[in-house]
């Protein structure tokens, strides 16, 4: 999407130097754009773990461009497919939780044992690694395209009038190549010139709502105002929120959807005002063992000192402020399980479904056990 | 209560200088504590309007004490009632909302205003701002008695183990000279020796329960973990918040409680997971007009950068930092309202009641309409 009014994703060749794969430093957002050039494993490993990439599709996307570095940096000499196997490891241990990374590296490998011509690994690397980012594009442009009819339908029952989103967290392009997967419908309707407006809670304890989403969506031009993660139920008690759209990081094939701490409490608060509650996701989201997500899903927790430190800009330099008390404990709760009864419906690559186990299999009855 | 050791209320005659009233300068919790002496009416209004005190029953408080002062300062040759007029009017509307400080400046100019004898009015003025402060502790210290019953009820069928109670915002002793509201029952059960521990709502977007009742919990020794305001529901669900309390800025007679943003999020999670939700306060803060909160009670909307920036400690300095895009922006809501649905029972320095018109009337015959 836009960034001072020019289209970026969130990883891509460089133009000019295809053994160069640019990326944007998230960490320094909203307060520096920086891109950082990637030009080997190590690189992109260090991107991957220290956090300058997140999001579990970008995660994917950049641990494919990985193996694709490695290939342009492997030595003659070198047995290929141990080096292949040594560095896709390396890779796909860079950050243990996101599924996508594993996955991303898997398929890469796997593609480049299939060609026999070692002297074309590099350009299959290349190939493959455009094919898995092209369809992380194009599984968020369609979340977009399925998603666009709630917003529109809302704006004609407003009379055109501003329609009000409010969103959770950062499910946005940073997170996924482009489009973003709960930002996809809203970037969609923007576009096409509907008339919305976007409650972005600023998501404690890491900010990514105030820092990454509030800063994509005015890079890209879209009314947006930040909120405290508090003042989402005052806002629906008073009929200034008309649909909540959040992303998800698992989601149960019963439907219930694990996502950043504070969901379930804004899916509380659409339940008790009658906001539609909505949850867009890519299917390899979905998963299909467990059948009751508050109790199954596991939960991380995180330093306690994300809760405690404050990071931002001061006289124009990046500073953490410690907010309590030196000897207070903290406990830093990443995410939480909203139950499939308070989600109106997900937003998927697919279409809209009911966030239940029949609605979930009718539209994947491919993937579905 | 215990400050380093030491008990401290937080407003309070200095012990060599009747003439000198200390308050704490709360506006630098938890990273300074520093006691700033009022010896008059300027330093008072000042103390109140840049927030070196907050808290409806201290705000009443240090009105009540300026007026003392005033009567301190008063020079020979002017008029005495004149300038009691005066110098009352320019107390009470030191803060425009906060109901307490026109009630206790109003009370002390009543009070002195019956006293004919103009030349006791400093002591006559000392005894009454004794009394609507001793008033206010005492109030106080009865909902702490009053709630107390409901912990150690917890702790039985808990066989003794820890009792976890959730609070959002600062509704303690630093708010109300001695004691508190929502923490009363907290200190009370834990002076008895009860196994009490405390989940503290951050509370964005001012970090009241990050920096001022994690502060006077811990200097009182109550054990206790700071949260983001996002974490509760994902406690609620796992069984790990025994009960909540919090306190109130305003309690209409139906029962429905405006207070802190956020705490309506936390109610309809307490009611979800069903977690007794508990609201302490003293009668004052009941109104007696107003039948549908959620409709009609006026909430504030504070300066956004309130949101935008984020104050605590750098490298031994105290600044404001940044947190999102300079160009977005943001709406600071600083109250919502509870319905009384949602709430399990009042605290109140009568003893327990309903959230109901009838449960409140029952309790106040005397002051209802």
């Amino acid at each position: 999407m836009n960034v001072n009014g020019k289209w970026y994703r969130a990883i891509w060749p460089d133009e000019h130097d295809p053994e160069t794969i640019q990326i944007i430093d998230q960490r320094k957002l909203p307060h520096r754009f920086e891109t950082v050039g990637l030009t080997n494993v190590e690189k992109t490993i260090q991107a991957i773990r220290e956090m300058y990439v997140r999001g579990a599709p970008l995660i994917g996307a950049t641990g494919a461009w990985g193996v694709y570095l490695s290939m342009v940096n492997m030595e003659d000499g070198q047995d290929p497919h141990q080096y292949l196997k040594t560095e896709c490891l390396k890779i796909s241990s860079a950050r243990p939780t996101a599924v996508n990374l594993e996955w991303a590296v898997s398929a890469m490998e796997k593609t480049l044992l299939a060609q026999e011509n070692v002297e074309n690994w590099v350009k299959t690397a290349w190939v493959k690694a455009v094919e898995i980012t092209e369809a992380e594009v194009e599984n968020c442009r369609q979340i977009g395209q399925h998603g666009l009819p709630l917003i529109e339908e809302i704006s004609r029952k407003r009379d055109g009038k501003t329609v009000n989103i409010l969103t959770h967290c950062n499910a946005g392009w940073l997170a996924c190549v482009d489009h973003g997967t709960a930002t996809a419908p809203i970037y969609a309707a923007f576009d096409k010139g509907l008339d919305v407006h976007v409650w972005v809670d600023e998501t404690r304890p890491l900010n990514q709502g105030a820092r990454l989403t509030a800063w994509e969506l005015g890079q890209h031009g879209v009314p947006h105002t930040v909120i405290t993660d508090n003042a989402g139920g005052h806002l629906m008690q008073h009929g200034q929120v008309d649909m909540v759209i959040v992303g998800t990081d698992r989601t149960t094939h019963t439907g219930d959807v694990a996502n950043k701490v504070g969901t379930y409490l804004k899916a509380l608060a659409a339940r008790d005002n009658n906001v539609p509650f909505y949850v867009a996701l890519p299917s390899s989201t979905i998963d299909w063992e467990i059948e009751d997500g508050v109790k199954s899903i596991p939960i991380e927790t995180r330093d306690p000192d994300e809760v405690r430190m404050v990071w931002g800009l001061h006289d124009k330099h990046l500073v953490d402020v410690l907010v309590p008390p030196e000897n207070s404990p903290a406990l830093n709760i990443a995410f939480d399980v909203t139950p499939a009864r308070l989600v109106t419906g997900l937003i998927t690559e697919r279409g809209l479904c009911k966030a239940s186990a029949a609605g979930i299999r009718a539209l994947f009855p491919d993937l579905s056990k």
